[in-house]
């Protein structure tokens, strides 16, 4: 059997773009002869639509979606796409997740999704009704089982408190399966791919059968879906891979497919390589799905502003790239020749605006209102929200998409202002820390074989430059420390006592702490967070505001 | 048998807080002669503590509260206290929303929440497995069941997109009750509270058992716990009404209670009385769970930051309250003498800090960068930014927080500017219409019984003064025909062709859906919003931001 792997980049309710898309690639499906073509989950609607569910609008033009798939789809091809259909039982919720195997006209075949990931970035339980059954597809003398995207993770969950009841995949391979199918879309963090790769791989050579997985390519919002699309033989050997951050449509004749050779998967493990081509493909997905062309962002000479220039000039071309540096009373020289030379390099527009006028008239503006009182970061804070101003005003008159540059590392500890450095409307490296910031900057001048970056910009102690003589380190412990104890505290969930066992110094730590979630209110206004990480800040770390920090107390 | 109402006021992760406060009820009540007290769904942490619950050390804190309870609350009284289970079964989500009944050093009844509701701002699929049976406790003669919040709502669900599989209370009352008691946390909207009286009045007639529903009260980030703790005769007639919007502690005597006379429950009703209150509420608990005494604000002279001054003096005594008029060459004169009569009449401080220093200023600095472009909504939000930063650095100056002034309909439509009048830590008013605020301030001045808000302030044509003879309805239609648009986009999820049979005007439906979708990414960024209605911005709505309109494709 011929099957046709279209991984394909789909929008949230752009139905009729996205059917053209299914449409046009199931043509080329047939031209090159396959019997099949499995589309990712939900690509009908694109994932994820989160409340737009709520609209009964937007469920039947989804359906009627279906409807015209059935008429428009070309014949003599069976095309599994993904879709939200309706629960006529009257218990439960009001949808399934589903996949409908469209043939000649007709879908013979419909599976709802089991399990429905409701942790991290995942709220499917809020939408959807488990499937209460998992039915075997016989085609062309080949019996296939669908499992959808979480319902071939039983046996490794994405979290950690939680087993399922059942296990989808181990149902449909006891009914006895050929090819397991799973539209899916997974998105990306650091490392996922690998243990995608491993899972498809084991599952193959428990089950003895071939697996057909079909990844979404794209981003939406802070997601960013990496394609990785597998098909690994039922002794678990990868026969077909498909391309990572871009669309792909690959052919398997699972009658005469070759095993891929190792060298041609090696980028999986590329940790550097991937993060680059991640990040490109969520600036460049954000802006393109938001109808925006053009970037701008705040030029500061420091190894973060530099990262996402580089990021930007790539997902965009530098054409479309436009950076202001901003210096100030406290500025170093080597910040503007900094900047200007990243600028030069990358060949983005450039221009330099002293922020010193502005502060003045803010510092004599406020002079009365604030009589008799010492400088404290209040003043610092003055400065960065006017370098928030100057680069909106930029973002506004030029109809160009503001980038911010802050950290993980930064936005945890909240070591950011709020309406200053913060403004902006996609955070492009809030889920590095400041450490794999380095790292990933390292790379890409490897890469590039010159210092793109200056060397300078990489290996100068951070400063955010708004007192004299300002560093980081007066502030915040060594970037090693901290994000060796941010890494325990965000990523692990580890308690004080364990973290302290680390060998961290627990005044260190205690303080740590409390910079973290005094600083949830800063996060909560925070622009969207590419997710590149296991836990990235945003939708997938919810926590109050108000509270009582009981981890530090005494 | 008498039973104690706790209505209590917990804080999040505030297990030293709270189980002081449990300890202090309980020994009231015995002092009363209870047998019984009730505190709410998990008084132990606070509801919701979101992904708190991933750190196993805040699931260890919560059950050492248990057993601290177990040794420290006083004998002869059960006490039903509301805290998180581990689920010890090996499958499914790691705890349970439980209830431990403790007596005379015992845990001596455990019940787990059957119903989870995962929809609007409730995630409990995220982190709870349901309970797998209901068990009934005899206690002095009498069998008690015990259903907790949503358990007792499956003949009303707050979704109209879901149908529960199982009824607890259905369940229980099959198994032979005599007292149904509903530990709760059920966050106020308008209009809940009459609602909440009807189900408990109904499920008490119908299975002609005695209903003690406990409620939680006091504010956590966006959610408003009303109290208004009910109980009912097995004939459905009120026997108790605790305070609304404030902790109280009552004792039924479920063999002589009488019923509570009509006229002592009107408040329910009373919708702008029960907004004043939350918002009120709201208000104080945040400021004083996050550790503020003073809040600060812009005064425009406009209505919205008027009522918010109200509410914010009333809240925290009009000497914590400071606001700022600042005025721009587009301002009217009587702007400055509304703001400084209202602030007179609050007794609030208010200053006057001109912008106009600071608007040539930044003028000057983009002057280069922005030559040949012509005025447009840039120089507008050039003017809302200045005071957005002047506001900040009061607020940080102060240790005061800044409340943010913006309306839902202005929210709805992005008719603000971010980072400029959407600076602050939290919306006061952000989940009232334009229709709404008025309303409120008209109910608030008939109330005080002479113009608290100056009446000039509450009629004259609402306008952003940010370009010369501005006026709201010159970019947005008239309130009455926008809030109602709106009303049945966001409320009621209603599609265009609904909409418009409604009786609006094609053109303007089009273009207010096109506002309010295309404005997502300023609500993202926004302050929390306090929720008072059943559909607040927030994460009771979430819509992504990447995204075709196809509500409005042709």
């Amino acid at each position: 059997m011929k099957i046709a792997l279209g991984q394909i980049n789909t929008t949230i309710a752009g139905f009729l773009e996205n059917k053209i898309k299914i449409i046009e690639q199931t043509e080329k499906a047939v031209k090159a002869g396959a019997d099949l073509i499995v589309f990712p989950e939900m690509a009908v609607c694109g994932y994820p639509p989160l409340d737009l569910m709520t609209y009964p609008a937007f469920i039947d033009t989804n359906q009627k979606t279906i409807s015209d798939l059935k008429k428009e789809l070309p014949d003599n091809i069976a095309v599994a796409v993904g879709y939200v259909e309706k629960n006529y039982s009257g218990t439960g919720k009001a949808y399934y997740n589903s996949v409908a195997v469209i043939y000649n006209g007709e879908v013979i075949h419909t599976q709802h999704k089991t399990l429905l990931p409701t942790y991290d970035v995942f709220d499917e339980d809020r939408y959807f009704e488990p499937a209460e059954k998992r039915t075997v597809l016989n085609f062309k003398g080949k019996k296939l089982g669908f499992a959808i995207c979480e319902d071939i993770w039983a046996e490794n969950i994405g979290d950690s408190r939680l087993t399922y009841h059942i296990d989808p995949v181990k149902d449909l391979c006891n009914a006895g399966i050929d090819i397991l199918i799973a539209p899916s879309a997974s998105p990306f963090y650091s490392g996922k791919t690998a243990i995608r790769r491993q899972l498809v791989e084991s599952l193959s050579k428990k089950y003895k059968c071939i697996t057909i997985y079909v990844n979404a390519v794209g981003a939406n919002d802070l997601l960013i879906f990496d394609g990785n699309s597998l098909a690994a033989s039922a002794k678990g050997e990868i026969i077909m891979h498909c391309r990572s951050f871009e669309e792909d449509l690959q052919i398997l004749d699972t009658a005469a497919a070759a095993v891929i050779p190792e060298s041609n998967l090696l980028e999986i493990n590329n940790k550097n390589e991937n993060l680059e081509k991640a990040l490109i493909l969520g600036v460049r997905d954000y802006l393109q799905k938001n109808g925006f062309k053009r970037v701008n962002l705040g030029l500061s000479g420091g190894i973060d502003s530099a990262l996402v220039a580089v990021i930007a000039a790539k997902a965009m071309g530098p054409e479309n790239v436009h950076a202001y540096g901003m210096p100030s009373r406290y500025s170093s020289d080597h910040s503007l020749s900094d900047a200007q030379k990243l600028a030069e390099n990358l060949g983005i527009g450039f221009e330099v605006l002293p922020i010193e006028q502005m502060f003045t008239a803010s510092l004599e503006t406020l002079k009365a209102s604030l009589a008799g009182t010492q400088p404290d970061t209040t003043e610092e804070n003055l400065q960065a929200r006017i370098r928030g101003l100057l680069l909106m005003a930029w973002s506004n008159k030029k109809g160009s998409l503001l980038l911010t540059t802050g950290n993980k590392s930064e936005m945890a500890t909240g070591y950011c202002t709020l309406y200053g450095d913060m403004c902006g409307s996609l955070a492009v490296i809030g889920d590095l820390f400041k450490t794999e910031v380095v790292a990933l900057c390292r790379y890409i001048n490897e890469k590039t074989k010159y210092d793109l970056i200056p060397e300078n910009i990489i290996t100068k102690p951070p400063s955010a430059e708004l007192r004299p003589d300002q560093k980081d380190e007066d502030s915040l412990p060594p970037y090693e420390i901290l994000d060796g104890i941010l890494d325990a505290h965000i990523m692990k969930c580890k308690s004080f006592d364990e973290i302290t066992a680390l060998g961290y110094d627990k005044e260190t730590v205690r303080r740590i702490i409390r910079l973290t979630e005094k600083s949830e209110y800063k996060r909560r206004q925070a622009a969207i967070v590419l997710k590149v990480s296991e836990k990235a800040f945003g939708n997938g770390r919810r926590i109050p505001i108000a509270r009582v920090i009981y981890e530090i107390e005494k």
